[in-house]
């Protein structure tokens, strides 16, 4: 695989948060994207999270209620029936293994999504959970600690990079526009280099 | 490109540290490899991080000391000269804009470390690192909080993933052979996977 093939996917691949919900993904295809995070790297090599796997219609309905979408779009509780994810990996911290994962979270969301967009899929990592509320409904035991949802389907809303201007204090928050469009704007390089010590 | 190619990327990106220093990094490949951390997801989109991008001799001789590699191996104090990275990526906080940056950290070094090891590079991604000395050796406005160090160059070890067994009590410590060969035992796919709803 060669680096400009590689940048190509990263900018393809855009958080969707609308979704074909009709289109079914299967727990194969969700062991597949759960299998490529054995080779992330952790920190002291704990390896610290866990997936629970979730695809079943009545159980994604459980899930759906217990999340928060696009907290800057105050009048929209979520995509509608019919446009909601088509499954859910919920990644949880074995607090056995420390009180938290450094990086890992991350790298493995990274991971996880990269690869979805390979197959065609689009999602959203979402933060903004009712924790003990998602314990409850999917029986996940104290011990673990969910820490993010990845919800994911086939994706059903075009996305669009917008180039920021790099000033300090440029609106940085994505934006619908009437035509259903999503708009994201991005900083430009020069600003996400701090200086260079050359 | 296709999910296989990526696994495969994903499995043959391990992380290295002992290099060949006498193969430098351009501040040209430094760039372009942070440029893709523009196209990374950010919660809120507030994209918080910044970098600091180092590859010159002196400033590299400045970082070094300033980093605790390998905390299993007490009887090794970092790769030798000659050995040590050719580049350094310090990635930074922009507090202005948030206390923390979530899952953002992680997300971007995955999409910088995948993007290396198509160069042919590798690295090792630091947290042992000594914040305020780093801060003041590379003049870091204390607007910017040094979160993870990313060290870079051309690889000089051989690494190996190992297979772990699954069970609750299983070493997950990295070692070293005897022949200086970097052992990593992974969890296998039915640890990661807490249980299925389906």
């Amino acid at each position: 695989m060669d680096f400009e093939s590689l940048r190509r996917l990263m900018i393809s691949n855009r958080t969707v948060r609308r979704f074909d919900e009709k289109r079914e993904i299967s727990i194969e295809e969700l062991e597949r994207l759960v299998e490529l995070v054995r080779y992330c790297p952790s920190g002291r090599n704990a390896q610290p999270l866990r997936y629970v796997l979730v695809n079943d219609e009545k159980e994604r309905e459980k899930v759906f209620p217990l999340l928060k979408w696009a907290g800057y779009f105050t009048d929209w509780d979520g995509p509608e029936k019919g446009e909601r994810p088509s499954a859910y990996l919920i990644q949880c911290l074995d607090t056995h293994l420390g009180a938290n994962c450094l990086w890992n979270d991350g790298l493995q969301l990274e991971a996880i999504t990269l690869s979805m967009h390979t197959l065609g899929l689009g999602g959203c990592i979402i933060k903004a959970i009712n924790v003990p509320g998602l314990s409850e409904a999917l029986d996940i035991d104290n011990r673990y600690a969910p820490r993010y949802v990845l919800a994911l389907g086939y994706p059903a809303e075009q996305v669009r990079l917008e180039e920021m201007d790099g000033s300090n204090d440029a609106d940085f928050k994505y934006y619908r526009t009437p035509d259903g469009e999503h708009h994201v704007p991005k900083r430009p390089l020069s600003e996400l280099i701090l200086h260079t010590r050359n």
